[in-house]
């Protein structure tokens, strides 16, 4: 197990492993505010969609502590306003608004007690959402571990570990929970342009743990899959619409499209607090475009020349068609997706 | 039309635009020795296939400079020791070993005449090599121009312009062709990571060109092929075997499967100097693999953890079932591909 903490709430402040800064140096990046929590969610500080809903419903922990001494209605109306600003830190993952929309309704149940009690309830709230993700991540990574054979080899994309979550992992979890157990498990890790959250992290994780695995460019998996040498492709989700379509990091969905051809099975692993239960398709899914600078710049260095333009999009939508199941902590979901995903909301 | 020229022999030197400095620095690598061609070649200072032929020929030209003084048998036996250098200094582009087998002939042919003499055979091979590509490229870029619509969406990777040639280049010598020609042309260029020469080489020439573009992390590709955003894919070739099957830039196999599934046309753009006659298939091409830094540093700079174990390999092989038309300069070659390929031999 990763000995580090992502995410960690202490002496009334949150504490979140600076992602922008791995593998070169570990180090902290301090929220004593919910616009740092905003900040650290719009800048990636803190990814990946589990962690950033437990790292909102904290923020939300914070302005309770900043608003602490004004008038309960004043009070009242800035906890709504940090909710609104935090839930619109990025668009596309729902588990960050699920985790909003939570501490909402604790806000709202409790509007009647003083505000050092409804800031209580609000911890306890946030609390509850990070150690929820702890073991719904558990239960993921053993419904997922069920299916994979004892020697396997499997191809992820993105981060969806220890740093994604707060503490375990969606995909990488499974991964990590076969490998515990003993399996003969080696990883192939798309770097994933442009964060590089593959090379950064996924590989950091895979190297902390001793997990047999090779990094490659994202566009290497192709002929990996074509060659028969993936026996499995794994990797998260930061929206799951109804019918099962899944928007997940850029370049998800190539991956999916050369599996379909090559008959590779192609796995998401997610929380069901992933799932949109609001939209029927993947067209419904908002996909955030982020700066020119992600592409144009690596690690501060310019790679393309000044005046070229850049389409950015940070996630793409896999029709449910090319997915062969869900991994979730209620169960793996299999097709037809729209109605086994409907009897997760029961 | 660049003004710059990507390689160029003058004063017994070959001057070599630096490739590995664009596009922040505009500087030439001068090369004084047959060794100098060579790491240039290894180290991608000069790259793309029809560059790197037309660069080795002008590296056995060195050779003849650096050995003018040893005496007959020596000379030739130097000369055909650095022939031998020059064609293995990257195993997978075809042009490479034409090239320098154009020069071994010339050099066989010419024996008996003294240094001086088959110094300037063997240099007049060579330009001839540099000029006969400049035109070889206009033609392509003529024939590819005639099958673009008055308006199109272009999808490319890698780079294939002037600098991966003499001068004009070949994929996207036929994107300058017909922007030239008042075609309403938009480029969409993969950053083709790791050496990332869409972005710092093609996105280079499009700026310099002023052609409507922008520029894309390589896993964004498949959203805009599903999303009809692209009318067309144009790649060049590093080798290609006699049933077409084609060795081109990793990621290259992908968009053609990407590209297969959803309709979209795959052309390949390259001289015949880039087919293979001897082989049957791709799969007894050469796939040259690559450090580890290429993927681990990016400028210099580490991007991925230390222990973390890479693949990377340069190329992959896109089967020509994947392959709408092959644009030579000879006209472009249509399925069936290996009966069509055979006539071009003649």
């Amino acid at each position: 197990m990763l000995k580090i903490k992502t995410i960690e709430f202490k002496d009334e402040k949150l504490y979140l492993l600076d992602q922008r800064k791995l593998p070169n140096d570990c180090e902290f990046f301090v929220c004593e505010t919910f616009e740092d929590v905003d900040f650290a969610i719009k800048d990636m500080v803190v990814r990946g969609a589990p962690a950033i809903g437990a790292a909102a419903a904290y923020g939300v922990v914070l302005a309770a502590g900043q608003f602490m001494k004004e008038d309960k209605d004043v009070f009242v109306k800035r906890l709504q306003e940090a909710c609104d600003v935090l839930y619109n830190s990025r668009p596309t993952a729902v588990n960050l608004m699920w985790a909003v929309n939570r501490m909402r309704r604790v806000l709202e149940k409790n509007e009647s007690l003083g505000n050092q009690e409804i800031y209580d309830r609000l911890r306890e709230e946030a609390d509850r959402i990070f150690k929820e993700d702890l073991s719904t991540n558990k239960k993921i990574a053993e419904f997922g571990n069920s299916i994979l054979p004892q020697k396997a080899t499997i191809l992820t994309h993105c981060n969806t570990g220890a740093l994604a979550t707060t503490g375990y992992g969606t995909a990488l979890g499974v991964i990590r929970e076969a490998f515990y157990s003993g399996k003969d498990i080696f990883v192939y890790a798309d770097e994933t342009r442009p964060r590089l959250q593959g090379a950064k992290l996924t590989a950091w994780e895979l190297v902390q743990e001793g997990i047999p695995s090779r990094l490659i460019a994202d566009s290497v998996a192709a002929t990996l899959i074509r060659d028969g040498r993936i026996d499995l492709i794994l990797v998260g989700a930061d929206r799951i619409a109804s019918n099962g379509d899944t928007a997940n990091k850029i370049g998800t969905f190539m991956l999916s499209v050369v599996a379909k051809v090559y008959g590779v099975p192609f796995y998401i692993a997610a929380p069901t607090t992933t799932i949109d239960f609001e939209i029927e398709s993947g067209k419904e899914i908002k996909i955030e475009e982020r700066s020119a600078e992600e592409v144009t710049h690596i690690s501060g260095v310019r790679v393309a020349p000044e005046g070229i333009n850049v389409y950015n999009p940070a996630f793409d939508v896999t029709p449910a068609e090319n997915i062969t199941g869900i991994i979730t902590e209620k169960g793996i979901v299999k097709k037809p997706f729209k109605e086994n995903i409907l009897k997760l909301k029961e």
